[in-house]
């Protein structure tokens, strides 16, 4: 890292461009924008890291960032507790809550299984899923994982491991997106478009 | 800003969210990744904004950011103290010293005159500069401001005020950037690159 006048704004250049996204440029750039905060907005900043390190953790059903117990899903009663969507990350939620129609609860598994980057069942929140699936008060898990090599390949490992529990066990349809063009659309889903096509 | 989880994750996005360049979609981004770090990391980051914060101010030459009371360029017996470079901000003193070619020394402004955005000359370390040019050690000032609307009124404004003291004052050269082509110059740059011809 490029020596930017002081060894502490070098020190704090180095931090931002740890984050991702952020190259060696843009964190010189937000050190800068540091220097030119007045005192409190850059103490705010630096406790709001704190903060959410120290007060986020993951919800006791779902595995979900909450600061409570529960998050918000797994406590609210209007929430169809009995179908449960598994998605990679919690930010993989908020694209489920856009559509406003899903009503039922999630579970984070914080990851996806990649034997390449050293990532086994294990690490994942495999073992909450299925302690919650044998309480017996599932009735579908909607796999939501992304139609990716690893997305898949984790859907099947967890498909295959609820099946016993004679829970349902659903994926998410793959097809043309709304919106998009035939001629634009890859082989791979268009394959799946014509191979899960539906009657009129 | 949307709801992502957890409220100290929201607020925390919502702090990433007011840094230049960094839009709500890369705040919620960062707020995740905060969540993966270790809370050494964690606690790392945000020391290190605090740090910036409480370590780092202006040279009592130059102006220019540093953690001691002169910066490194004004404490090098090998830099010529008697040529200064005037520039807008710290940022443009890393461009000067890649050339590798600048051996003289900098007064950082601060910023640029600009009514519109209620930036008088006040605002502005101009003061500092004609106590130095007063003090009768400079015997150059170059105005490096960027060639903007607000950089040439800058740089006469303070031209206009160093002139009494009878102090050398040059502006840098402005033409055509090497390696760029004749065909894609701006009229402008092309009209000052014939006015600047040099004989060969």
């Amino acid at each position: 890292m490029a020596d930017i006048g002081a060894l502490p704004l070098t020190l704090l250049s180095e931090q931002f461009a740890k984050l991702p996204g952020i190259g060696m440029k843009s964190a010189q750039r937000l050190a800068y924008h540091v220097m030119e905060m007045s005192d409190s907005e850059a103490r705010a900043l630096a406790q709001a890291i704190l903060d959410a390190k120290k007060k986020v953790h993951t919800c006791a059903i779902c595995c979900n960032f909450t600061e409570n117990e529960r998050c918000r899903f797994c406590s609210d009663p209007r929430r169809d507790q009995g179908t449960v969507c598994v998605v990679e990350a919690p930010r993989d939620i908020a694209a489920f809550e856009r559509t406003k129609e899903y009503k039922g609860v999630y579970h984070v598994l914080h990851g996806l299984i990649s034997p390449i980057d050293g990532i086994g069942p294990d690490k994942l929140r495999i073992k909450e899923l299925l302690s919650r699936v044998n309480s017996g008060t599932v009735n579908e898990v909607i796999m939501a994982t992304n139609p990716t090599v690893e997305g898949e390949a984790t859907a099947m490992y967890i498909c295959k491991l609820l099946k016993p529990f004679g829970v349902k066990v659903t994926r998410l349809a793959f097809g043309l997106p709304i919106g998009g063009m035939l001629e634009y659309a890859d082989e791979i889903t268009l394959y799946k478009a014509l191979q899960n096509r539906s009657e009129i």
